[in-house]
């Protein structure tokens, strides 16, 4: 079994491939390599069984993903993508990076011609305002992003060379990842995990929308159960529908909020500060607050149960499993 | 006005051609200039007032579009396509015309700095089954062909250049178009319009599926209509979802053959021939049967009525206006 991850330098690459060296295996097969490919070089995870090759490069350059993918890794990660703030700004960059970068992918895993299983991280950027709530399996892609575009030419594709019979691909639409450890970020839903994250390590964040704001998040480490159960899944019972949304918990910045007190005290949830930012209030009205996943859950996708399993997971696998005072 | 119609030589943007050299007009001002672009050398339109020029090329080759829109055209007509079953058999030409072609008149729109109105000629076929009845406007696209992949991604692309403020863009999905004018082809669907079309010739048609197959149908003088309409749209009614199914008539075989009894006479109707084909029942299968067009009739796009009205502009539009004995 070989493994190949495109964005291993990624928090989420970074993850999965601590968790590939924990477990050695992948759908049911002992790991023979691992391969990091990223702009940067990715760290290699402490303590895996298997070799670990990192590799760097320019995802969408002429022949890049030709070679990357001649010793024909089985399972492939697809999680390198401009994020969504930057292929907004960088309007020709997203598409080279997010839409011929995963052409590319696909090209190359045809052309290699094992029909790799190929794990592509979608977004829930896919869908735009007005939306029902919750949002079905058969939502349309209507993105008010160009990331969000980009998600889902991605999504697309990877349908249409899986019915060709070229890759054995699938879609996933990750939720809102809560909480993202590490610094705060510029991205407008960086509050979501600021405010957990930032009280529980003693310092103040700022909440820039109303409590009543709803969004779906799951954890990092659901994040990673989601890939790794992704490249077990078995082809036939998916279908030709490759894209779907996973599952997640849906909770209002409120009952953020009340998980966070009930967690860890009055003291912690007292550092953050309301400051109300018109900005961000309108790009998040834009966005989805809850989902019915039902094909992932049928599939066997799991994410927490509630908010408060979601701050647990983050205060075992980033504090310890100690909660501050 | 200048106005270009890229697919100028297919049946569509031929008819469209002749519509504009009768009204001198799109949107509300004359004609200075029509070009007609395809792969091989279109008709030019009798009896028009202003210019046209006849261009032919390879639509996705470089600097292709840049050189075709130099001159700024105020309107563009995307109708260039590789069909259906041509991209199903010739993976890597459908994506090269239908996709990267789509990118390349966008890139050059975008580049030329005028934001024309550009009206892309999307499908039915970005819809496969299984799928609700009637198909609402937030259907999501889940295609069973490269085909509908393709324009799915056209109309991501078309949304998104809008939205950037690159073009002013629509990505309307055409009925299937009967009765198709000239001889019968290959398509999966051609029996629909074959089943009228030469039973009215005096010739025998082929019917391959059951009576029960229901469908979405509009006239190509409704299709004429769609896009002289879409030219005029105002923008700001569309909002960012650039991309809509148009009004058609959702019928039945069984009753498209009442129809042509009713208005053509047992004779007629009787030269259909019942030859059940297994192949074509199955892809048909898979194919929409209804949608409730809400959208595109809010923005005053109409087609016929009934199939009767749509055997009838068939009988004026290619039989002169008779009913042949």
């Amino acid at each position: 079994m070989r493994v190949l991850i495109l964005g291993g330098a990624g928090m989420i690459g970074r993850k999965l491939a601590e968790r590939l060296a924990l477990d050695g295996r992948l759908s049911g097969a002992a790991i023979e390599k691992l391969t990091l490919y990223d702009i940067v070089p990715a760290t290699p995870p402490a303590g895996s069984d298997f070799p670990v090759e990192i590799a760097t490069g320019d995802l969408p350059a002429a022949g890049e993903m030709e070679r990357l993918l001649a010793d024909k890794p089985d399972i492939i990660f697809h999680l390198a993508a401009i994020v969504s703030g930057q292929a907004e700004q960088e309007f020709d960059l997203g598409y080279r990076i997010n839409t011929d970068g995963t052409r590319a992918v696909l090209e190359a895993a045809r052309a290699a011609g094992h029909r790799p299983r190929i794990i592509f991280a979608s977004s829930l950027a896919v869908f735009g305002a007005p939306l029902p709530e919750p949002i079905g399996d058969d939502q349309a892609a209507a993105p008010l992003t160009s990331y969000g575009a980009q998600k889902a030419i991605g999504e697309l594709l990877v349908s249409d060379y899986t019915r060709k019979g070229f890759v054995d691909g699938l879609a996933l639409r990750l939720p809102t990842i809560c909480v993202r450890p590490g610094k705060p970020n510029a991205a407008a839903s960086g509050f979501f995990s600021a405010i957990i994250r930032e009280p529980l390590a003693g310092q103040e964040a700022v909440l820039p929308v109303s409590e009543d704001v709803k969004h779906w998040h799951a954890s990092p480490r659901a994040a990673v159960g989601f890939l790794v159960h992704a490249a077990a899944l078995d082809s036939a019972a998916v279908g030709p529908r490759r894209a779907f949304t996973l599952p997640g918990v849906a909770v209002t910045v409120g009952g953020q909020i009340d998980a966070l007190r009930k967690l860890a005290g009055d003291k912690v949830a007292a550092r953050i500060r309301r400051e109300p930012d018109p900005f961000v209030q309108n790009i998040i009205a834009g966005w989805p607050r809850s989902f019915d996943t039902r094909r992932a859950l049928e599939l066997g996708f799991r994410a927490e149960n509630s908010f408060e399993e979601i701050i647990r997971v983050h205060i075992e696998d980033e504090l310890g499993g100690v909660i501050p005072a």
